[in-house]
């Protein structure tokens, strides 16, 4: 029988379909070229070496010498840096200029690579020059939330396949995060604990569902997961913002994320994923009840009008078989 | 420069971004086969005459003879129409049977159409059977919300091609309806109005972004659309329930979505898109503050990592230009 689960921290329901459910093989992506495949470097590229544009850089590791990872500003921003924040409220109509960061973090020289084919340092690395253009943009009192999130493949809305990740500084916190905000604090008043805590204290005994753990964090596939092999990474930890992680933290997660997104890559041949580190509001930390983590979402199913209508997903794939399969897969191979 | 504009009814915000802004032009489907170029009938297509399974049956219409259109159970249900409905809330586990209803209403007979090509009649007979479905679903105690869609073309995640459209019954209220209904009654509180009424009035004023308007609905891309084109279709008159809509403003609204779909299918070359009917809960009518109404959403961008992590939009064409260019488009062509 078909089952509805409610992930306790959003709140959201998943149907969980019997009748039209996969086992993990069959989300082995088809025959096609994988990032391996590409050339390593490619002359139209513009995130290749020797394609650099000077004016858009904002930072480079190492500093001199050929780059291993650089951050650049987005060439075709969403929002603008220059600016005043204004809001303009005028009945139905609400507004606020679109002043903020759009930033690109190109991970490698390489053309051909991704985090599942990078070392483990390369990974940590993009962590951590992460966290200085965090700590940086964190600075502008303008700015009250920001994302950071990759684009793997097509289907997951890249349109260059250099690797890189991105981030976003808003001039506000979105509508979501508020929510989830609301829903944290909630728990909290309730039972006096921080939600994810709760629940990674449960993922790791009952244990069927974790993917992979290290040091300091586990990687798991949430009880109520909202699409196939949609991994949640929570820090042991309990820590609101990305921004507070030590070194040590982000070296160790580096490792776990190399690995878990190698076991996507050899266990279901490269899919297109995205993912999100989740970290508090800047001006409104929460540092009781929220609590930072990455989500990694492998785009093997699409959503649709139910998804649209609802907000809620169905998955096809059983959280627990898909943990089970993941956890099989060699990572070294 | 960049705007961020919020949704007043729904709270979400929107970057409506500049540097990556398009024309609607840009928004044309790039050749391909268009609905009309697909055989009138499909040897191979469960929905064609003639491969019609009658143990999945509900109803069709007329009774007797050819049909012209057919309700049927979904061949993969996501939830199960036996069984009782059960909540097992044990610790972070909160899990309800997955009972419910998932029909499919085959539009028409014919492989090739879709409702830009049908009859005004035909898009109002697709109402009113989902009215007849619809109310007797709600006579169903289990059964809290239903949430009725349709996904026309790959991109919006169709399965199979011949024109259908669809509807789930669900044991709970998803929780972004229950978000949406919890700000809609907060407006209600502080003001003495419906959200919704209040942006009808508005955009019939400004009217530069309505795309079509008739006796009883207005059609028209809201302030802080989503995506491009994002569409939503208002009854003028208050009413929370689509099943309360009478048969006269069905016969209106299936004339009118024609026009707009037609709009769509002539003016972007037949794009794919989802639709949704959104309408409140079966128990909580919100009579004086929940508004129903239809959204269409074509799906000529793709969201990313950026929309998973914000749950935000960037929307790349302004609701303005974008509802000046369908109004021009001569959907009679």
């Amino acid at each position: 029988m078909p089952e509805l689960r409610q992930n306790i921290a959003t709140k959201e329901w998943v149907i969980l379909a019997t009748e039209r459910a996969r086992r993990p093989e069959e989300f082995v992506q088809p025959q096609r070229p994988l990032t391996e495949d590409r050339p390593e470097l490619e002359e139209s590229c513009p995130f290749c070496p020797g394609n650099e544009e000077p004016e858009l850089e904002v930072m480079r590791i190492p500093e001199r010498g050929p780059w291993q990872l650089r951050v650049v500003h987005n060439k075709y921003p969403a929002l603008q840096i220059e600016g005043e924040r204004m809001r303009t409220f005028e009945g139905v109509h609400r507004q606020i200029t679109g002043v903020g960061y759009h930033e690109v973090l190109v991970e490698s020289p390489l053309h051909n690579t991704c985090p599942a084919l990078e070392s483990a340092i390369e990974v940590s690395l993009m962590l951590e020059a992460f966290k200085i253009r965090g700590r940086e943009i964190a600075q502008d009192p303008r700015i009250e939330q920001i994302i950071y999130f990759k684009n793997h493949g097509d289907r997951a809305g890249t349109s260059l396949v250099h690797p890189h990740t991105q981030l976003i500084g808003l001039p506000i916190v979105p509508y979501s995060i508020r929510a989830r905000t609301e829903e944290a604090r909630r728990y909290f008043d309730d039972t006096g604990r921080c939600v994810l805590c709760h629940m990674l204290s449960d993922e790791l005994q009952e244990y069927q569902r974790v993917v992979a753990k290290s040091k300091y964090f586990v990687a798991f596939i949430p009880y109520a997961a909202l699409s196939p092999f949609h991994i949640w990474v929570l820090p042991r930890r309990h820590e609101s913002s990305f921004l507070n992680a030590s070194a040590h933290e982000l070296a160790d997660l580096g490792n776990l994320m190399r690995q878990v997104l190698r076991k996507l890559y050899v266990g279901l041949r490269d899919p297109d994923y995205n993912y999100v580190i989740r970290s508090a509001p800047l001006h409104d930390l929460g540092t009781e009840y929220l609590h930072w983590y990455v989500t990694i979402v492998p785009r093997v199913t699409r959503s649709a009008g139910f998804e649209l209508g609802s907000g809620m997903f169905i998955n096809v794939a059983w959280p627990e078989m898909s943990a089970a399969f993941l956890r099989e897969v060699d990572e070294a191979a």
